[in-house]
């Protein structure tokens, strides 16, 4: 019997959420839940329902797990307590800061229910935050180093798009290769925002536009840019969408530990992630911990739980006797 | 409290538990047990009892984890049963084609005495198998590459020691860097064993012993070297003494994978380790898995585990809330 599985947002998100799940045979697709009028959506996947997200209660008894695909400024905040009321969900809530607070309002709602509720599941919150935990576990005395990139960063994006005289732009984040190797051979450096990123921006100005004020303008935004090594190109709206319309993303999670009686051996754990599409990537993991809330709940489990919680072997298709015969 | 530690066999293994427990200020280590004379045996840590193997059952009530230090020939298949029937029990049982066996041995002994025995815990089995089975989880459409090394192999350079006219040898396991690269790159390569790694080994000959003949009984040597292109480097008992007396490993897991309605977009999921010392680090690995063992029994869970079936989170000193608001 599949995992019957609910869309509840259906951006680029969802849109990869709905092709994961064809990769995954125990997974079936039921229902996508958009805030739009559900007659004007079509989705990729042949007799799926497509329904108002108010409707979403009348599913209950057909979806086995809810993945919430919205965003974690003002919907998920929402969502996911709310609908944890009545189904498993999974959600990918990326406000580092706002963890805490948002665990804690979904774990009230999931024990209250019975449901088990996944938060901050993708790669960071997600597969990153595993490899800090695994990689700090292993080695306590070291220096833990995340870097992003390269890969585009929606929120800078769309800062520069707010900058007058700007049409379009695509912000890329790239880590400096020369932190990246002094992290690798176990030099420990203190890193500045500054020694750790560069920032590569894309810019289509309208006509007529003042490029070196657009320019400066970028390069001195407080938060998004005065911290960074900036470039700014500009270039033709034909050369943005033929260059520039992918969402490639990854990046690096490297630990520097010692061991031995006298601190006296080296080691280096470093996890790296090449992404194409970073939304296809994030709604791939989801799917995986999809199957683990649904596993977990069937065993009794309720409440919040995140990546860090769960048995890595519920994640995966195969028994644990042919986990343990191909993998370990 | 501190979990307190026995530890089973004083090997490179067993020291490097040893000074593992050093870094961990929630653990420690009670008394190490040897099948030499323990009058003989003078461990780095003060105030830990040394204790003969067969007196380990007279400490059953001053011991919440049993670590155990022997090797996978013929040690572990006997102990690991043996002991879990009294404690609970981490072992590094790294053959990887007996582990269903193992695992059912030991299984039956740790259920029946309320138990938790976890095995083969390290980095391949151990942290290898966990990144496998992550990433195909999340890329159920990929393939999976391991490669090995820069590292020191002891059973190869064991084999070279049997060659007659060698006096002593290291032999280095090195992955293939075009091969690494073809991987990277999402090529899916298919790979022999000679595309994958090389074998470089130093060798210090006995005086007047036939240079030319050694070196050709090691590269035809079946299994160990005739599938690989090896090189051999005579050099002298110092030379060896003096470059090769450490025990570095480490090595790669990378899967290349694919997402989209077309399969379009390709992602590369990277693990590696730069090792210093191999048994210090896998001793590392081993301790951080005997706080989730003493953890586990403590919840009254028992029975046989392996890495691949316990949440990360109780391998950390790290209270769940912690975890959430530092690593999440």
């Amino acid at each position: 019997m599949s995992v019957r599985i609910g869309i509840y947002g259906y951006g680029n998100l969802g849109r990869g959420v709905e092709s994961a799940i064809r990769q995954n045979g125990d997974m079936e697709l039921v229902a996508v839940f958009t805030r739009r009028d559900p007659s004007k959506l079509t989705v990729a996947t042949e007799g799926v329902k497509v329904c108002h997200t108010d409707d979403a209660l009348k599913m209950i008894d057909d979806i086995d797990v809810m993945i919430l695909c919205g965003g974690s400024a003002t919907d998920l905040p929402v969502q996911t307590p709310e609908l944890s009321k009545y189904f498993n969900v999974v959600d990918s809530f990326d406000t580092h800061a706002r963890i805490p607070e948002h665990f804690a309002n979904v774990d009230a709602s999931a024990k209250a229910s019975g449901k088990v509720a996944l938060i901050s599941v993708g790669w960071d919150p997600g597969m990153f935050s595993l490899n800090r935990l695994y990689a700090s576990a292993v080695l306590p005395e070291g220096k833990d180093y995340t870097f992003w990139g390269r890969g585009v960063s929606q929120g800078h994006s769309d800062a520069i798009r707010r900058v007058e005289g700007v049409l379009d732009a695509k912000q890329y984040t790239i880590p400096v290769e020369a932190a990246l190797e002094s992290v690798r051979n176990g030099e420990n450096p203190e890193l500045t925002t500054r020694q750790k990123h560069i920032r590569e921006c894309f810019v289509v100005a309208k006509e007529g536009a003042d490029l070196a004020r657009i320019e400066n303008e970028i390069k001195t935004m407080p938060n998004y840019f005065a911290d960074y090594d900036t470039t700014v190109h500009f270039i033709t709206l034909e050369e943005l969408k033929r260059d520039h319309s992918g969402i490639p993303h990854g990046g690096f999670v490297i630990r520097s530990g010692k061991t031995g009686l006298d601190s006296e051996h080296n080691h280096i754990i470093e996890y790296s992630l090449k992404l194409d599409s970073n939304p296809e990537f994030t709604a791939s993991v989801i799917v995986s911990y999809a199957r683990a809330a649904y596993r977990l709940n069937q065993e009794g489990i309720s409440g919040c739980k995140t990546v860090l919680d769960i048995p890595p072997a519920y994640l995966s298709m195969k028994t644990n006797e042919q986990l343990r015969k191909e993998l370990l």
